[in-house]
């Protein structure tokens, strides 16, 4: 596995000279993480649609455990479990809309992913940089476990367990541990802190960090080993579920649905679930005695379990949704993490929002009512006070106010409607409106005949854990 | 699945034209048996491994249930459950031996398949065409259920059901079911009858024809349906066993291998079955209670039930051995069904020849004696003397004889030394003969680490059924 190691050695030595400022040394979350073992049991997936433009090349590159749709290039990545969908990409003729400007798309977008290394991380969606809007880049990027980039550009970054980079091109960053960052700018060797929730929007800005000590608890760096902590267990207790889905080359989910509706054939399903109209179950999303209404959708590694999602619920990449029933049209935003007990249920009321990075983990019955917006950590009637505000309320915020931990300053309106907007967009996108009313597709209705090339590296030689060269195009 | 369609069109019309002056019409045989859901169920999968030249491209082409290795090129194939191994594939640099001649081998051999047409056959080998040695060549070839092609180049033929061409290049011809040959030179525009098996050697012939009525019962041809016979059913009664192998991403295989022996992870294993060191079980080879000695193999396609291969014995391609004693060194040729009866067992001594397409289906217990050929209808002692020769003997034979319903006529040295130098290649070639005696690795000590890159058809649209574009290089 030589070409492995010097591959891994290299990503290290570019992070840390981009990391340079914080004196921080990417090896101890590197090196002694990688399952040199895994990097051979684990393959490549490429999924095949009618639907999508279609090429790949992958050349000399280790790729254990990604998945791919859409055209990709590749050198040298390592990308241990990790899910890159390329079904959003801009297309050649489409125009992308920036601050106000137009910016007319040239060629098909690509995602190129030069000679990064990824573990179990989560890349999606398509380039938000203005710049580039035809390449959704990744370079020399060290990523962690469960971290989820959601727009490129990122280049030379280190992006810590359960970190999210949401639509913002990041130069030489770092992010910690379970933090969110959604900038409406591009960022320069700048460090989110450990547990920062950091909305940087044009015209507000909404920001809070979590207690050191509530974050430990929840999810913890830990150098040279794994991460620690609630939500680390949570996936960790209920990764071997997946193992029947990976072992087997044809679908075993247990439930049939819809041509109008996408259960991908790595998702898993278990108990009763109900999978109705025009809904999207991404792959490793976990459903488990789920009621996934009409125009729902359970996206990448997102898990609902003993709940009722009624109508057009989103639950977002990496969010986790246990012993609770959404209303209609409820946003729950990346990694949240909605912890409802047996006789403690978690109820959100229609067209409330879940801010990306919530942590409800509950003592007691929890009701958010309709039209709310909720983060940080709430575990009871009390916190959720200092925690929520209604979007009426929030929309008429100007200049600065405290909530709580949160400080928010600049247009409450824009946040609201901005959101509000975004959830139609993604709804449209995931196509829960097909039907009678709108003639617009969504991955629903077009991820359901997907056929995967399934990719696998050398297993000796000096090439061990890379992949010969590869190239698929229609 | 238009572009399918017009493929097989195309084939057909194209093989037609070839065959006009045999009046045959290849539609029947090719369009009503094509079974279209069956071709987006099956993968093409391709192997990978480090020892192996290595380069695959495929290009609008529809390849279910294919299987390949080292350098291969495809246009709108369609290959249907169709094993095409290229692990003996020329190298650069090698010489190749014909007729007293030496033909410097330029580039390293590629199999190319072009519009060809092809339903669980099996393609193996390499060119044995003097005039094309780096080219492996089929072209616009319908063949039928598990016919078996054994070198090329093949063109624009019709190829029935359980036929083998062996080492032979055809132009234009029709091979008619359960025949074999076998042909020094090239063979145009020519026609062999239904179970007629002709080896035509430079120096020798070995010719006879299976009774028609004898040989309708164990494969019959039928226009416009599914064959019919003993031969037929056997395969059909077993091919349910191979729905695990294929349905799981992994190997099943429940016996585990010295790495001085390759078992093959498309192939079945069941009952008490053992396998020795130096031993070769390729892809679809079916074992069931096969105790397989030192340096042994059971090819594509061969089935080895309840029977013990003591030493170096050879299965080749499609041969079936069931209720039978192979002494050391027995070789037993393409698709021969040696089907012994519980307390009845068939026991052959060793050195002796089981010709290609011999039927031994048995009355009683019957014994071949050690260095004997055996060929034809054997049903008891009594067909056993008009079938089989002492390789002595034969060795002495010159002029022409007949045997029974064989005519031989010219050297039977040759033919005897002939076959004892390819069971030779054979064994060392498979790896029988690796370890302390001899360093040359064979395929049963190269062939244990595969890796498998499998493909899928697109499932929807105009292209269904056909492959995308794909290129696989170092």
């Amino acid at each position: 596995m030589k070409q492995l190691e010097k591959l891994i050695d290299r990503v290290v030595a570019r992070v840390n000279v981009n990391l340079r400022n914080f004196s921080f040394d990417a090896e101890p979350f590197a090196k002694d993480v990688v399952p040199f073992k895994q990097m051979l049991r684990f393959n490549a997936f490429y999924g095949v649609t009618s639907h999508h433009p279609l090429h790949v090349n992958f050349k000399n590159s280790s790729l254990a455990g990604s998945y791919f749709l859409g055209k990709c290039f590749t050198d040298n990545a390592v990308l241990y479990k990790t899910d890159v969908r390329g079904d959003e990409l801009k297309r050649k003729g489409d125009t992308m809309h920036f601050q106000g400007m137009e910016v007319p798309v040239e060629k098909d977008e690509e995602i190129h992913i030069k000679d990064s290394y990824l573990i179990k991380t989560l890349i999606h969606n398509y380039s938000h940089d203005p710049e580039a809007p035809e390449e959704f880049l990744i370079r020399n990027t060290l990523a962690s476990f469960y971290s989820n980039i959601h727009g490129a550009l990122v280049e030379g970054c280190y992006i810590a367990p359960f970190a999210t980079v949401d639509l913002t091109s990041l130069h030489g960053c770092k992010v910690g541990t379970f933090a969110f960052v959604q900038s409406a700018s591009d960022l320069y060797h700048e460090e989110i802190p450990d547990g920062t929730i950091w909305m940087n929007g044009e015209t507000f800005e909404f920001k809070y960090t979590y207690d050191p000590e509530v974050l430990a608890r929840y999810i913890k760096n830990v150098p040279g080993g794994k991460p620690e902590g609630v939500l680390w267990d949570f996936m960790e207790d209920r990764k071997d579920d997946y193992s029947d889905i990976y072992s087997s080359a044809v679908s075993t989910t247990p439930v049939t649905v819809s041509s109008k509706s996408a259960l991908n054939r790595y998702a898993y399903v278990a108990g009763d679930t109900h999978i109705h109209e025009n809904v999207l179950v991404s792959q490793r999303a976990y459903l488990d005695n789920a009621w996934m209404g009409p125009g729902t959708n359970a996206q990448e590694h997102s898990y609902v379990i003993n709940s009722m999602l009624e109508k057009n619920d989103i639950t977002a990449h990496g969010a986790k949704i246990i012993n609770a029933n959404l209303g209609e049209r409820v946003f729950v935003g990346f990694n949240s993490f909605i912890n409802g007990k047996p006789g403690m249920p978690v109820s959100i009321g229609a067209g409330s929002m879940v801010m990306p990075h919530t942590i409800i983990d509950v003592e007691e019955p929890l009701t958010i009512p309709e039209r709310h917006a909720v983060w940080g950590y709430v575990r009871n009637e009390e916190d959720l006070k200092n925690h929520s505000i209604s979007l009426d309320d929030l929309s008429k915020v100007t200049g600065e106010v405290t909530l709580g931990n949160l400080t928010f300053s600049g247009s409450g309106y824009d946040l609201v409607h901005g959101f509000e907007h975004r959830i139609d967009h993604i709804l449209e996108a995931n196509g829960a409106y097909f039907g009678d009313v709108s003639k617009v597709r969504g991955h629903a209705q077009a991820g359901h005949m997907i056929s995967y090339n399934t990719l696998q590296p050398y297993l000796t030689g000096k090439n061990k854990g890379i992949f010969p060269t590869i190239d698929i195009q229609p």
